[in-house]
């Protein structure tokens, strides 16, 4: 900034003036130093109005992978929430702890004014020790003990509403993928509470060998553990998956067995990813708001900079359940004014 | 730093020492200076060999979408191929050329060492002139002029090998879905010019009837364009698809139409994502190696990065046809040693 004003033959103040937008400046002198900084290539690295509040302008949204497509499509709803406010850097941790710490560590302090975080390995008084003091919203997984703002689907709720669905069509062996069983906590433990819980109220009897664990969100985790199922001897009537991609991966196994969907074996996934809308069959798939995910988490942030202070909240995002050809309802692309 | 100094008891000086490690610090010392960086919440923002050398450790990658598969699967690969070396922040432009210039903006400066960036609106001198200096390496389009480092497959001989694989499966009236006229540049163009150079020298009068523009690269898009080419009355017995989510698409509403995919109409798509893995039927496409542009671009990248001046290169990465069954291939998921 010292070489444009030098070379604009003004003062430093007036360069930043200038930066700034501020009035009183004259045009000349606005030109000549509009002139300087085009000459130099000196870019002020963040907007005028951050600068001055000592802000970026930029916020972390960190995801465990960004090929999972549930986590892409955030990332886009993220983008247009942010439009005008925020500039949003998306990091990924393949939810591995290390580089889940590495991120937070290049994140904090003068790169961004917040992050929007979905953790999977760090916890609790842990989780907020490594984000020593930036501003944060946790989304996905429910944070332990209320120390930080969340916005969430209810997952067990969502879970629930999933498979009463297939319940209602007639279904009693109901198997779920998705479970995890290292660490048991988070997201599939939530999911499978719900698939439980379900289970339960309808008075059907849980079956252990019907819960089957992945080590990942994959659609091929949910291709092995359907054949690994069928292989097994096992015949459920229904698949609850825990996310669309797993749930595309048993469709494959299913086709590949020639056991129709869903006359032998009905599917249903969560997360309502653009792909479920395109498969054949269509995936019924619960539907959490993304948009409303991304607004709010956005929102809570905004107030969390403003007002570190300010008491943790915990928002509960709404879900939908979408119903397509994979639990029986025949439907188009929506192309021309269709279905989905 | 000044604070931690002062809480320390010690110098400004000794607590960078301790930040970056040097050995010359009594354990004592250092303890003191870790407790009062812990009780201050002072965090360095880079690593303390970045801070040495004045850089971030932090490398923007720049896509337009990452809600379409190619990009969120080239994004874990750039992850994957700068584990240790760099942190990858991820930005996403919609290919709109505001956003493109804000990107740069909010990126360039001090955030990141460098850049690698698929470019839709910018291009050239113009280009050039936004990034300022910041050290960038192109991938995807080609730029224009050979101003800056780039990173591609061969997009007409990649177009022109789907093409004649078409063609050796003896269908003679093959659609290409995914042109663009507006603005008539870049990838679109070259795989459009491959496209019609395998008919040309297969001696296959061109259509123009068959086609078809499409308004962006997702799933609907291609849906939407296959729609319309059926409506229009025409009957093409091939569908060459400008990347796998227009031929996801594709696939969809051959299958709503009842047209048998390939006996019918055999469709082949480009990027081979892992979706096409999983579709029913899975999609055969051009297969880039999307390892290699990640590594070879952040290798250019650190060397543009420690030499400014090192001339600039074009490095044309190599790809591969997957063969699947919407060309003809009866596959299984790969689950237990198969295919793809």
């Amino acid at each position: 900034m010292k070489d444009v004003a030098a070379l604009a033959g003004v003062s430093p103040k007036t360069v930043s003036n200038v930066i700034n937008g501020f009035v009183h400046v004259t045009p000349a002198t606005r030109d000549r130093v509009k002139d300087a900084i085009r000459h130099l290539g000196y870019r002020p690295n963040t907007s005028a109005r951050n600068l001055r509040r000592g802000r970026t302008g930029m916020v972390g949204l960190i995801v465990p992978e960004l090929d999972i497509p549930y986590f892409a499509e955030l990332a886009r709803c993220f983008l247009e929430a942010a439009a005008g406010r925020f500039t949003i850097l998306i990091e990924q941790t393949l939810g591995e702890r290390e580089r889940e710490e590495a991120v937070l560590a290049a994140l904090g302090g003068k790169v961004v004014d917040g992050i929007v975080l979905s953790p999977l390995t760090l916890r609790g008084t842990e989780l907020m020790d490594r984000l020593a003091g930036t501003p944060v919203v946790l989304i996905g997984e429910r944070p332990s003990g209320g120390l930080a703002d969340h916005v969430a689907v209810d997952n067990i709720r969502a879970a629930r509403d999933a498979v009463q669905h297939l319940i209602g069509l007639g279904r009693g062996r109901i198997a779920a993928v998705g479970v995890r069983s290292e660490p048991f906590v988070g997201t599939p433990l939530l999911r499978l509470t719900g698939y439980r819980e379900a289970l339960h109220a309808a008075g059907l009897p849980g079956d252990r060998g019907l819960e089957c664990e992945t080590p990942g969100y994959h659609r091929r985790h949910g291709a092995d553990a359907m054949t690994a199922l069928l292989d097994r001897g096992e015949r459920p009537d229904a698949v609850f998956c825990f996310n669309d991609a797993l749930a595309l991966g048993v469709l494959r196994v299913l086709h590949e067995r020639g056991l129709r969907v869903p006359e032998d074996i009905a599917v249903i996934g969560f997360d309502d990813v653009d792909e479920g809308r395109f498969s054949v069959p269509s995936l019924s798939s619960v539907s959490p708001d993304k948009t409303a995910v991304a607004e709010r988490a956005l929102a809570l942030l905004q107030e969390r900079i403003e007002t570190p202070s300010a008491p943790v909240r915990e928002i509960v995002i709404g879900h939908r359940l979408r119903v397509r050809e994979s639990t029986g309802v025949r439907e188009g692309t929506g192309t021309g004014g269709g279905t989905p």
